[in-house]
């Protein structure tokens, strides 16, 4: 039996993911459309008694503050129908005006130029780590809340120096309190207050100053469950189901070339060098993970306005067969970057929230499948990623396993 | 141990495919290339002593007569390096001289218009069997063969209505008895003689009228290995491997439109509607069965002389997601339709070589994965059937299996 | 000086064109949108004193009844964002209330399973027109106009046969005073009454049965303007434009394979071969005529249903270059069918009012660019077509032209 | 009448470009291949007598050494037909054996890594011209050449500042007297030397230190005929062909993105930044230019080494229709570099030929569809640059024009 209601809290709450995840759970509540997208939405998870969509309570921060115009909310979810839209813009605006002021501490120019009046203003690290707590916890008791996931959705950050005390828990706690600043980001810090308040985390993006293992101990002392990095959402998507192909016919990748364009502010923030290099890092690792060997890859990601949400992707890969003969596939993505992301998300939420209820902690290798770089685990082909999460629900669909009390 | 030689006899042995596979077994005979494309070439297959391509001999017949042309060998195989040709071009000629004078009874309009002088002339079906075995002893006889496999890689026959008789051996018999030519076509012949004989049997093709239940009951009696149909090597290969992806994200494919244009004699062949529908019963049939549902789909297929063997496949992949959003993924393959089919031919020579080493008889399912429409498999994603492959090698790595004598 | 306001009957007009046609004049009108899309919305048109669309009356006749949904418009039009929607949603449902039922005399069983009840009850072809005329006259009457112009945007007709009688005005009268209903299609019937009306006619469609020589002579004798066939938006505008680079570098198109899918009521209609034939006869001659030899090549239609209007085209083009090497050129064109044609509708009721008003009469070889198979004209490179077009604006930016009274 | 044959000087006379454009005359000269690729091949030419590619004597200077590899020929021009090769591979290796060494002075580290032992080791600026012009000298003697033609093939460069002295020839040539290495780059001592010996001079190459104001002053000065820059071959011919009928629909262009992909030594080199550079400053502007507006564009150009002179070009063209729709264009070229570059540089060789044969001097502006920054030439679209060819081509075909003696 849950305690009351479950939380999510985003950071990064006005963004377009946040924004179509809300819509999402408002839309499925009200059934206006199916769970499509959403990988709990099968009937494969169905013995698992998972949290439903229309019982989460949103919240989040975010360095921005709420667009008040209307059309905001047409132009922000674009793709989705505008009758769907209509029966939902009032809560969703709702939604946008409840969102608190975040921190963009350390997160590099691109991102530092769009916060506004971001409120970071405390003297010290621990002193910035207390106040996210208390944000949290006036999250939970403003609704009565049984439980708050925290989810980070924010811009990608350049990505941290990783040091000696970024993998060893008392080392890092040393850092916060001698408050050096360099050993943090934003994400830093949000991350180490989720897991002090003891709420799950999910980090959604690549930015590396979230998990680090020395954030990990910190999860498993505290006997939270978190799990990252990096949403698969397209292009890697595709990678990782078609690169395995190559390896059933021993066929020689000998070039792999990716083109992303994208326009929506996570292509805005990936247009600086800084920023886009943690993007790169786990896009560019997966390849040779699945193949065993390094082909030529290069992977361009290029912000192009007018594309709005709708990242197009296009991949050229050269191969060599039967004595020696080039060959090639092309494809093209053009997918909608939030839709994709959105039901990922809630999907996480779902099953953290799980495992959260029944006693885990630490990371979550079932999850591998929904993130381009999963922590901790070394399957990268999609569909041997599928089968940890298909085994886990396995569990659950022979009857054998039951909530745990904590 | 192997008694003698191992000899390989096609149907279609003039044709790119199986000039391939032969210029193939002499260019890895020769170290002139490495066994790229070949799934058996990669070490998973080491503990099983597979036979070496280039100890096979290689022979056949064809409807048409060699082209005494010098240019043809590097038209048939262009995209090979002019430097391996040069080294194999007498051998593959020799080859090609050695052929046999092919029957293509009963193929359609199509076929027979490219069979000059095809000798058909027996005045009952027992009689035409009785002709093709012996040119299976033959070939055996002249070269002191061990065993002779066979392989159909003719030009896809309109597909034969499948009758009661071809459900059951004991009625299928009495219509060879009663001659009756409705009951069959050419490959079905073939398929019969190479049973009679002893000789595993292959078909690459998507003919249905090779290997329908009575003939599995055929190779079952005779304790033959039997497998089949249509070898799985360009657009199929792609989307047995994508396909999975959508469900994965329980993303609902609402249209997956298929168009290939390609040049060679298969292309020529499958210009004509009889032809094509055996092509496109095989291809169809693979979405709906991974993804558990019938999306819009449509195959085309149109002869571009101009290709030649570079088959060329346009997908378009039409797609719905969260809150109804519609999406596409597009691909392009390109890719030479011989340099894709012949290692598997080989892969399967070797593998149906050694399965008859070992007494194993009737169907091969551990093949599934190289087939359009793999005979009595229910396993459709490209992963789970390579898994059938590496489930089989397996039992061989762990070194409890030895070949058994017959 | 115009003599009242100008009006426009559409034969087709609730179809997706003609909606978008009247979103466009009424969103120009309110200025919620740039003339985008619209040749004539340059500055290059300026000195003509073209009738503005807003200035437009529309109305027509259609064998489908209008969809009383208040979804539909959204559905329609899906392309344009709904904040202009919403601001003509009114407007546009007054139009669609105002058709006339439409006939569809002898236009084949795709379309005539679409007409519900459709008018085509008189017992002679000369009373059929009669009553066309009439509504014509009617909507003139309504209205007040001072002139009403036709436009076929009507579904596309299976090709009639081109006897001896559509090539001499004498021969094809005495065909309808002998009611001879295997000489014409409802096209036929509909610019034979507009030309009687003295309407200047615009054929949109691909269907032969409007602008044969005998209705042009009739257009002449009576003084009217006419112009066709079939509105150039896409592929082959694509085609058109990118087939002269062939020629210019003396590159040899040897295949040009063309695939287009597409989902709205045109390609329901086009699934039918009878009415696909029409088509393809209008597409497949373009290429022809501007390389000035016949490459091999297929032009592809089909109706998949989740692209809507969204018609996507892939179209391949294999070249050969110096010393015989093989080059390829692909395209992929994603455009809304309605959201071009509808401006080029525009384009073409401004200026052929200017043509009337000027008291120009016959073919208009001045719109060929906007036709995939423009009559009379010889000309089929996109910028030649273009230079004729802009030769016209000329006469008028240098100030000789003046408009002249019937 | 010509005075003994024609001699032409390649600067990068072992690149890809020039032993295709050595091969092409060959073949052509042996009639192995028609002239196709060559615009000079149509009979529009035919009235003009243009000297024959097979009595053209070729010779060059390249700072790499030829490879003694039997093997290289095939590798270099691999999608020539090897039965073509084989004629005329001995001809192409004594070509080979004759090219002088180069100079890579001022060329940039990424050029000059590939020199091993370029001979540049004069000391003054003029010293270097004096040696570069005994070059052409000793070309001319040698063959007993009526007349030299210097084209530049060589290795893009990274650009060179433009400064007051390159505006001025008189600034220049005293830069020239001080030994001022910063105001020339190799390709200037080139140009400079083909001119001061009066050889018509073509840059095929986007580098801007040949033909800048000063240099074309000194060309019309010295009564030489030149013309640059950047041979159209690929991604910006498409571009100049495809542009204007977004112009021509009143269409706005908001997005095109270019990716190019290849593999020889051309790529290797525009690896490097300071090269890539110059490539895209040309590839740039054409856009603008032909629109009349500057949408948002990129070009891209990446080394893969596995497509060998196969350059893969994919472009995204997101553009706004009616109403403010979004729609697409996106194209895939795929060419090799050599072979299309090849037969314009002979074309150009021709026709530089006839101008210097007829007393022509300056630049060539008739030329402008050859190049993608044509000097001196307003006119970008690929038709109306055409346009200037054929105006050209028309006064030889009214009779009017003949050669002019000098």
């Amino acid at each position: 039996m849950r305690k009351g209601k479950t939380g999510v809290y985003f950071i990064g709450a006005l963004g377009s993911i946040s924004i179509t995840v809300v819509a999402g759970a408002l839309a499925l509540g009200k059934k206006l459309a199916p769970p499509l997208g959403m990988v709990t939405g099968t009937d494969i998870f169905d013995a698992m008694d998972l949290v439903a969509p229309a019982d989460l309570v949103f919240g989040g921060c975010d360095i921005r503050r709420p667009d008040e115009n209307g059309r905001d909310i047409f132009d922000r979810i674009a793709p989705v129908h505008p009758a769907i839209l209509m029966q939902i813009q009032e809560e969703l605006r709702d939604y946008q005006r409840s969102i608190d002021t975040g921190c963009s501490r350390n997160c590099g120019e691109a991102i530092e130029k769009l916060a506004g009046n971001a409120a970071c203003g405390e003297e010290t690290l621990r002193a910035e780590i207390g106040l996210i707590r208390s944000r949290f916890r006036e999250f939970k008791q403003k609704h009565g809340l049984g439980e708050v996931l925290v989810v980070n959705l924010a811009s990608t950050e350049p990505p941290i120096e990783i040091r000696a005390c970024h993998g060893d828990l008392a080392a890092f706690e040393d850092r916060l309190d001698k408050n050096d600043r360099e050993a943090v980001r934003a994400s830093t810090l949000y991350a180490y207050a989720a897991i002090a308040e003891g709420c799950p985390y999910i980090n959604f993006t690549p930015s590396n100053g979230a998990l680090f293992p020395a954030m990990v101990q910190f999860a498993e002392k505290n006997r939270v469950c978190v799990m990252g990095n990096d949403g698969k959402t397209g292009e890697t998507l595709v990678k990782s189901a078609l690169a395995p192909m190559f390896s059933c016919r021993n066929l020689e990748v000998m070039s792999w070339e990716g083109f992303n364009i994208l326009g929506n502010m996570d292509g805005q923030v990936l247009d600086h060098p800084g920023n886009k290099e943690s993007k790169l890092r786990t896009k560019d690792r997966v390849l040779s993970k699945i193949l065993g060997y390094a082909p030529h890859t290069h992977v361009g990601i290029d912000y192009v306005p007018s594309l709005g949400d709708q990242k197009t992707a296009w991949d050229f890969i050269h191969f060599r067969g039967f004595l020696g003969a080039k060959m090639s596939l092309q494809f093209v993505w053009q997918g909608y970057d939030s839709i994709l992301a959105a039901p990922l998300v809630l999907d996480m939420i779902r099953l953290a929230e799980l495992a959260g209820s029944r006693g885990e902690f630490g990371l979550m290798p079932h999850l591998a499948s929904f993130f381009k770089a999963p922590i901790g685990v070394e399957v990268h082909a999609l569909h041997d990623q599928f089968q940890l999460l298909l085994d886990y629900a396995e569990k659950f669909r022979r009857g054998g396993i039951h909530a745990v009390s904590k």
